[in-house]
């Protein structure tokens, strides 16, 4: 933090009771009037297509009474919108935005430029991969070689990520073909370092080569005969082209080797969207590969590894690992030095290797609290000392750090980057990548260069067409109004992260009589979970009833309107957290067997986000801690009855 | 069109030169004290977290000088920005937005809904289904069967229509598999109306079995074992969870009859993103059969019917047609109704059926052209008088009120529904399709409802998670303040059908010498394209290199700046094309031999998309087509030297 950071907290929102409205108003009346004389002096020679006389008349008239009529009716109903701007909310990954990304947003919503080429967009294409160099800046990537784009949120970011993945993988099967037809010979990089010919690699090793030696693959493809015959020899043998059926028919008649579908490892804390991924990519839900947690709900090394052995035993060919940066449900860290540690080992031991991801779509942004000014790393006695805490130690800046050597990392700024929805973010450790799905329409070809690799035409490489400049220019303005270090978003997330532990230890101490109250560990980032339970209680049916009653008693959507503290709740469930909550299980008195045998109902678990960066401040903030556990109380001992 | 139409329209943009420029500022100012005031008013006994002193202070001082200044940095910045709001500009799909939806944008954004579930979005998840609900009363969908929401633009869409069309199609597989685990006899209803035992059916032909019919299938299923177990079945059998290579692998082995990979019917003016689609679905460009055009640049139905017969010789199962209305480069309409009647013939003659597929993402608002306030459809007749034309005809309506009939129809709101990025929107004609890809969030379920189909958890049952609800709102206000009829936007866009028309028609005539001029069809919407050519010219290369050239001086993204007209240009090119710009290569002298050995350079052709409602409009408003045609003459000639 600077000596500032405290007092420029205050002017970065606009208020859980709207403290800053004249600055919000006045620098919407800036943004609106600046363009409205833009217009206003564009060709004043044109002359006025709607006149004064025209407003006048009776259809003008009406449509402007039926304009104002139905905006007062919208205006109203959102009274009923959930009040996530006060710290009385701690619910889902939601607070109140920045002021700067709502400005941000506003302004260039004006202007509505469309970031699928810059022709249409010329500023805020621009702004928009700048904002995706200063997260990759952020996160470790080295701004030469990487490369990244803002999407519409976590899920295709993920999507994405994954279908890159998927590229980058079945590349050396695709380009040894391909090679083969063109009669050129090409080398590759194996993961014990040699090289080897391209020609006399065995199926399972072309798919265990690292996604740099594959993407130089690509490029001396490229190289090595006329770009019209790579083009097609690539379309003759990718997987892309050719798709799965008869992709799969060839691999089996051409080496003779039908293995497995590769598999996907994932944390089993992953995002339930990862599941949609695998369906919708055609590799399907059964290639998941959950791999265990420790009791801190973070992918456990050994687990890893273990998997990844028994996966080399089968010889089934792994595509990718999903690490998690800021667990949805617990905002758990994933150790991803350990991780990568795994594939060094896997590398050098079996010969395998595989695409590390780090879903960082919650967490990406806690990287801010890891950096200085400067863009040097603070250590985590400087972070312990700014947050006035015994947390956190060197593993979790080494966890944080190790972003930056994960081969694709998503961050969604529409989380903990307060900005307004929506805004993902993919980041490539080597864009190179990009050139593998490149499509191109005929009407955005920047001019005389068909096969360019121009940065502009962001639709020739991502997945999505149109997309709203104006999220690029919101998370762009406030990543200047909050720098992403310990000034700026730095500072930010560690109030949060102040907030949240101050809570969970108010809750470890909290008299709720005659319940109890079971707390999941201290959170890696800001998510407080804990379960009630009742001395009386026989069953985790009893159980669940309790905590699911108390949740829709502290939930915005009950019918009779929000109550007077917010929170959310989840499942923990088998076999996913098989493990993890074992001491939760022992506290609460539940055998491992029957929470086993609940499925999918699982084990209710009461959960608050805290977002709210004032939650840990001193009066003359509200003492929403307190506030919270009364209401928790009162919640607790009404459900009983 | 209503008697209060003209004057309407003229209400309902902030306008070319922000005529309209109080009636925004007020309205914006409503809405955002309206949300100021009710956060001053929410729980006042919280007190001020921020106080009036804390405002004195250097570091908040700070931080609003900062951010002044950035938002002044990108006000200025943004006057680089294409302007899309003049009838100068008549390039890409792009207009201003409606007053409407621009303040429902900002009003909603203040509050940050997150559509992905009700519990987060109380207010506007209800509004994105009310909109799907009104988009398909548009198209003429049975609104007790069908379902919708939005998306974040036209590539989700369609991805999302080809991700539940293939969960359709290869259904019956599955549940016949299932059917057998379970021990349970079902029937199913085939193409020519007849009822089968489930088990009795060949792989050809559970592979065309109707949408409806699969659907039905899927209701016994559940109905005929319990839940659990046949989820557990499904698991067992579908293609989302076991993935493609092993399904390959099964089909091959379990009937004995390796099927070809599903054919991906798709008109050859399809938009770009359906091959990124395949590609991605894991399908693969190959399976993309095109479907010819006729000289109009629709989909040809007699091509269409050769092509299914082909497929059909060869036992290829089709996953689905893809037709287009409002094509992408000239603003075709398919004949839909003849579409519709060649699956009708596969299905009599060849026992084969498939799952339609209209991408509607430009055109599908122009469905409120055909119809009156009460709902009922307008005649062709009608919308001739009331656009003083000879056209359209009775076909054309036909092809329009088709879309009631396709499977899944995709529309961008943010197109032809001038609303600001991002908007798009999926509507199925039997909504129970979604229920295949349903994927339960642990931390978002509907209490007390595992496997509820409430309809206000959206993101069981999409592909995108967050979302936002400021989408929705934009897109309802929208609708509110125009209807979706002759009134409202059937007005807006008959204005701007007017105004292509009319460009097109002055083009004809122009003399542009010593260069002539070679007109596209009239178009079906509002798109008009052409070619300029000189009597000297031997080669397409000097052709499309004078075009680029005219191109690049009328392209927004020149480096001096916008020009005084603007308009965009396309690339037709074979195989995509062949047949349809046959009579086009005849006037230009250049032949179909030296066109095709051109490749993906194709032939180049200007663009102009007309979404100006006002270009058609008398004076005062400027007469934009002359200013137009005198660019272009200058454009010309000075691209000739």
């Amino acid at each position: 933090m600077s000596a500032h950071s405290p007092d420029a907290l205050k002017a970065w929102f606009l208020g859980p009771r709207a403290e800053n409205a004249d600055l919000f108003e006045h620098l919407v009346l800036e943004a609106l009037r600046d363009h409205v004389f833009w217009r206003r002096n564009y060709h004043p020679e044109d002359g006025f297509t709607i006149r004064e006389t025209d407003k006048r008349r009776e259809g003008y008239d009406d449509a402007v009474a039926t304009l104002t009529q139905e905006l007062m009716g919208l205006l109203a109903e959102l009274k009923r919108d959930v009040p996530t701007f006060s710290g009385r909310y701690q619910g889902h990954m939601i607070a109140e935005q920045t002021i700067a990304s709502q400005i941000g947003y506003f302004a260039t919503m004006l202007y509505n430029p469309n970031n699928v080429a810059a022709e249409i967009s010329p500023v805020t294409t621009r702004l928009e991969l700048e904002v995706a160099a200063q997260l990759g800046a952020m996160i470790g990537h080295n701004p030469s070689r990487s490369w990244g784009h803002l999407t519409s949120g976590g899920t295709i970011a993920n999507f994405e990520a994954l279908w890159l993945a998927r590229s980058v993988h079945y590349l050396p099967v695709a380009a040894a073909g391909a090679a083969a037809e063109l009669g050129v010979e090409l080398r590759i990089r194996r993961v014990d370092g040699s090289s080897d010919p391209l020609a006399s690699l065995p199926l399972w090793d072309l798919l265990n080569v690292s996604t740099s030696a594959a993407l130089d693959l690509w490029d001396d493809l490229w190289r090595a005969a006329p770009p019209a015959d790579v083009q097609r020899a690539l379309t003759n043998h990718s997987l892309a082209a050719i798709g799965y059926q008869e992709y799969s028919r060839r691999l089996a008649f051409e080496y003779g080797d039908p293995l497995p579908a590769a598999a996907v490892l994932v944390a089993a804390t992953a995002h339930y969207s990862w599941e949609k991924i695998v369906r919708a990519l055609g590799i399907g839900s059964n290639q998941l590969v959950y791999v265990p947690l420790d009791t801190r709900y973070r992918m456990d090394p050994d687990g890893l590894w273990e998997r990844v052995r028994e996966l080399s035993r089968r010889r089934q060919p792994i595509l990718t690992c999903i690490s998690v940066c800021g667990t949805t449900e617990e905002s758990a860290v994933d150790r991803l030095d350990q991780v990568l540690e795994v594939r060094a080992r896997a590398e050098r031991e079996l010969g395998v290797t595989f695409h590390i991801h780090s879903d960082a779509c919650y967490g990406g942004y806690v990287a801010a609290v890891t950096r200085r000014p400067d863009g040097s790393r603070r250590s985590a006695a400087e972070i312990r000392a700014s947050l006035g805490a015994e947390w956190p130690g060197d593993d979790w800046v080494r966890a944080i750090a190790a972003l930056g050597e994960a081969d694709s990392v998503s961050i969604d700024p529409h989380k903990l980057g307060y900005v307004p929805y929506s805004a993902g973010a993919i980041l490539l450790r080597d864009g190179r990548a990009r050139n593998l799905v490149a499509t191109d329409p005929p009407y955005l070809l920047p001019a005389q260069e068909p096969r360019s690799t121009s940065e502009l035409f962001l639709g020739r490489f991502i997945f999505e067409g149109s997309k709203p400049g104006a999220s690029a220019a919101a998370v762009w303005l406030s990543h200047k109004a909050l720098p992403l270090d310990e000034r700026g978003y730095g500072y930010l997330i560690e109030r949060t992260m102040a907030g949240a532990r101050r809570l969970h230890a108010r809750l470890a101490v909290a008299d709720l009589s005659p319940l109890r109250l079971v707390l999941l560990p201290e959170p890696d980032i800001n998510i407080v979970c804990f379960v009630l339970c009742h001395p009386g209680f026989r069953t985790l049916a009893e159980l669940n009833e309790l905590n699911e009653r108390v949740y829709l008693q502290m939930s915005p959507g009950r019918p009779q309107g929000p109550p007077a503290y917010m929170l959310t709740r989840t499942r923990l469930r088998s076999p996913m957290y098989d493990g993890a909550v074992d001491p939760i299980l022992e506290r609460l008195g539940c055998s491992r067997e029957e929470w086993q045998a609940a499925g999918s109902a699982g084990i209710v678990v009461l959960r608050a986000t805290v977002m709210d960066p004032f939650l840990a401040s001193p009066p003359p903030a509200p003492d929403h801690i307190t506030g919270f556990l009364e209401a928790l109380r009162e919640a607790g001992t009404t459900s009983l009855q």
